[in-house]
């Protein structure tokens, strides 16, 4: 029989698909073709199948999805390390908002998003959600790296540097979704900042558009209890409850943090199969609180994770972030096969893609799924040994040990050398921008 | 004026020296001479000023002491993801005294200490303590690899593959610290292993040694919820409460794990002077609770910081344990200014320098110290921009950027190379541990 002409054939020592949960193949290979991954198959099996225009082997690595980072403000990483160590408030206010009303731009929306795109490709993420000012500089930046990402619009009722008023920061962005209609790796959400930035009128109608449009709504709520005590105060209702007053509970609606749940908020979220992003970094770092991880997936609840912005965090690697998780879900729910390695794994790929709305094309390795992928080499002695790879992946240092990262079949790094952005610009450019911000 | 002749002059974009406080030297150079520092100057001052042997120039890092990793079982890095996703107790009975049972030996502690001091080397510390069994083979393997340790030997008070008896352990011990006296980088150290598997009769045996010969106690204590209610029911008082009616409550005793904290135990520790080591990671890993960090801070207790072992971590990277107590801490005490990027710095260095009675030795960069240092490669998109070298080490991934290490001013590690160590022999070593553990 004559072998089939594909594109690329990866053998690697191991693989993890995702689906089958818990799956670990080895000394298989990876087919794709025009993009898509044609199948799994034992390395010889695949040798004899296929004829690929370019073969990958990777001796000592685990192959996986690529990770989802389900929320951030990518550009936002300019600000990494500005003003650490203090509560959410006065950071927010007294810090991370003047010196945005000083030097936010278009110009820093891209340096920043080039820069935090590297960052999130070197250590495994392929796929990003994110939300910040001038969305179609965003969306832009995605397009040249060859990265896949929800570029969220985000709407406030006041002023800012992104737009005079909520019908501005609305229209600009259903502008920029008709722009990217028909773009496979690029999806435009509404972004309503919060529940305490953004007014009645304007939720109800994010909710329609929403609703008509079937378009995502990326939205942090319930990160601290301060947020819920003022919305006690101002509405009479729990910052959840007004969301679904108001509509904007949606199946395809995210809720970023939800550090703050009792009973009613679980029900409403699972009523809606809505989604939440789980930032446990960020939370931490503020101060803001525990979401309790379990206690949402034991209801059922499709939790993905997010890094937030580098301002908060201070780093965009998801591995590290999915170890944060992974570790702290046990503590918080007082059981230590809470999240395991294989859970924590889904949270950070399958189920990012869920709560995106692309779980048909990305988050596990499966025959006509779009090949978003990675590498990971297992060969330090910080590595050894190795008896589980999901364990290793989980809770060892795997961001640091990324290789290879592919979307849609396109190499985004190779040998840990990026393809698509110049390094030596991307740090020239965050030193300019240091030396302005904050000059010695 | 003739030049000072001194062996070693570090030249290093910034300094971190912990001591003063919140220090941070840009363009500045540390002098070395005949193991000990002698001071920090700018650079040109130094160049003028000594005439030195080697010259090591540093052009976009930050040197700073090396860490101190306050607590764990080196040769555990042989099981490490052996067991994952289970709590304290049936992790320990069903999995890892059995394959402990099973396969520990002499050479599985050689083995599994060499292979954890060349990832503790590559990720920054230059000093730890030790407790795991056969203590004499761990002194053996920390003098050949030039670290710095506290070698515990381990004291239960039933037979395992280290000793028949209490007898048998503190004998076997008390030779092992008079073959290292006069040794100025290893101290042998008394760890009865924890209250409930050492009893009242050993741990009073424990007491009078430790006093007479002003030797260290290293005591897992208060480490999960149960261990205490367990207490409650056998001796009518907490751990903590037994330890000082036994008289083990010492200066020179340090608590390790402490996740269970009532009032009267910070009394106690106050009154007496102990040191608590943090082990953050191991704590969530297993669920076993939070250490309020902050909180013993707050009243003056010396807190430390340690990884535990590999099987309960799963690293051995004392940076990545410190973003993780960074960030819990604040979380923990409801206040996003706790444990700030410097006092966490200081809780990896001086802190464990204290804890285990080497303030005077290392801990620090100041004149009259012992050259115990790293430096940190700061260059990558994923450490840029750089407003604030202290956040970047803390809460960046600083522990995959070390490139230098050295022991009483001798070099451990260069330009990221084990100087000490063989890697490949260990990761040859640590396959077939792997292979006869668990075969495939």
């Amino acid at each position: 029989m004559q072998p089939t002409k594909i594109d690329l054939l990866i053998n690697s020592r191991w693989i993890i698909p995702v689906v089958p949960e818990g799956a670990v193949f080895e000394n298989c290979a990876v087919a794709i073709d025009r993009q898509r991954i044609v199948g799994i198959y034992p390395q010889a099996e695949a040798r004899n199948k296929f004829a690929a225009d370019s073969v990958v082997d990777l001796a000592d690595h685990i192959l996986m999805p690529g990770l989802v980072n389900a929320h951030g403000h990518a550009a936002m990483s300019l600000l990494r390390g500005y003003a650490d160590d203090l509560p959410l408030k006065p950071w927010l206010e007294e810090h991370i908002w003047p010196v945005e009303s000083r030097v936010l731009s278009e110009q820093f929306v891209a340096d920043g998003t080039d820069l935090a795109i590297a960052e999130m490709i070197a250590t495994g993420t392929t796929c990003f959600a994110d939300m910040y000012f001038f969305a179609d500089r965003i969306a832009e930046r995605v397009h040249r790296s060859g990265m896949r990402s929800q570029v969220g619009f985000t709407v406030f009722d006041f002023p800012t540097a992104g737009g005079k008023d909520p019908d501005d920061y609305i229209h600009k962005g259903l502008q920029l979704r008709d722009s990217y209609k028909g773009n496979d790796l690029i999806k435009i959400a509404c972004a309503p900042h919060a529940p305490y930035t953004v007014g009645d009128e304007t939720m109800r109608r994010i909710a329609t558009y929403a609703n008509e449009l079937d378009m995502a709504v990326h939205i942090h709520c319930h990160e601290t209890a301060q947020e819920v005590s003022d919305s006690l105060k101002i509405y009479s209702c729990r910052p959840l409850q007004r969301l679904d007053d108001l509509g904007v509970l949606l199946p395809q609606t995210q809720l970023v943090h939800m550090t703050q749940i009792v009973e009613d908020d679980i029900r409403l979220i699972q009523d809606h199969n809505c989604h939440v992003v789980h930032c446990p970094e960020s939370n931490l770092k503020l101060a803001s609180g525990f979401c309790p991880v379990g206690q949402l997936m034991d209801a059922g609840i499709n939790v993905a994770l997010g890094t937030d912005g580098a301002a908060s965090n201070n780093d965009l690697d998801l591995f590290g972030e999915l170890k944060t998780a992974a570790l702290l879900a046990k503590a918080v729910a007082n059981n230590a096969a809470t999240l395991d390695a294989h859970a924590a794994l889904r949270m950070a790929t399958i189920n990012g893609a869920r709560a995106l709305g692309w779980q048909d094309e990305i988050g596990s390795l499966e025959a006509g799924k779009s090949a978003d992928m990675i590498a990971v080499e297992i060969s330090s002695p910080s590595q050894k040994p190795l008896y589980n790879p999901a364990s290793q992946l989980v809770y060892g240092n795997a961001g640091s040990q990324v290789t290879h990262s592919w979307v849609a079949g396109k190499a985004l790094l190779k040998e840990r050398a990026l393809v698509t952005l110049n390094e030596q610009n991307l740090i020239r450019r965050a030193d300019q921008w240091r030396n302005q911000i904050s000059p010695e």
